[in-house]
């Protein structure tokens, strides 16, 4: 079974979060929830889902993980403005290990600077922002590019979560 | 005295509307609310100041105006998906009259492709995707590039303002 680390912070989409959550713990995996202060309780932007703060990127090396889930929402802009978050994410796609990024999930990506020839797909208010930054950039339910997956809004999770427990098994 | 169009829609940063509103009232000058839907009340996103649109890009013509005003917060990621949106701020950008951004006001310069070669800065989170669309950032607390005035957050409003107020004159 995979433990999976989840980078998140206030104001995330709810259903991204709750979703693949509850089906990657329905499959027997751990989720550690890695934000920006432990003990924290971070609120979804639209039902204030309250999720607790397990370890910051830091404290966490990514060696103790197997997978990496990036709700979207606003979370992704708060991660990106920490350097710490932002080196997790660049190791964890440096590693290989799957990455599972939906909405606004390629945000971090950006700033860790990993996304230049990776295909890739996003909310499409961040279309442009993944264009300049050398990502390609597709229109559709999920993308898969080597450890990368990629999903577009919560009108993806059906897909997206398949996807996921596929790189997970 | 001008006519300046303020580019606005739900989740905006409240003091980099209500604060530049006020002193751009104070002069004499004249506002103008362009939204995506008219009458519709948008919101800021920590105060919940409220906001009625006016018009929407598409109804009014750059020609109207006399500069643009694109406040923060989560409303540029909203608007940058509504092409009609996107395109207003491109011509406002090519006609070189004033565009006022500060704090994520720039995403929706890089959704318009307008921020190549141009020295501009804005709120940290957005740094690499400003870098990626061919920006010149500066860590200022605004900058003056031709008809493009920026800032970064609520911090630099006084000397945003006096930046902006200049350029109405």
């Amino acid at each position: 079974m995979a433990k999976v680390a989840v980078i998140i912070t206030d104001l995330f989409e709810d259903s991204e979060y709750t979703k693949p959550i509850e089906a990657f713990r329905a499959s027997g995996h751990d989720i550690i929830h890695v934000g920006l202060q432990p003990g924290q309780i971070v609120r979804g932007k639209k039902l204030g889902t309250e999720v607790k703060v397990d370890v910051t990127p830091k404290a966490c090396p990514v060696a103790s993980f197997d997978a990496l889930l990036i709700p979207g929402g606003y979370s992704p802009d708060k991660l990106r403005v920490d350097e710490d978050a932002v080196e997790f994410v660049r190791q964890f796609m440096q590693s290989d290990k799957p990455v599972f990024s939906i909405c606004h999930g390629p945000q971090i990506l950006i700033t860790a600077k990993v996304l230049e020839g990776r295909t890739v797909t996003g909310w499409k208010s961040i279309i442009q922002d993944i264009v300049y930054a050398g990502g390609n950039f597709v229109d559709q339910e999920f993308v898969i590019d080597k450890n990368l997956v990629s999903s577009r809004s919560p009108i993806d999770l059906p897909a997206f979560i398949e996807a996921c427990l596929q790189k997970l098994t």
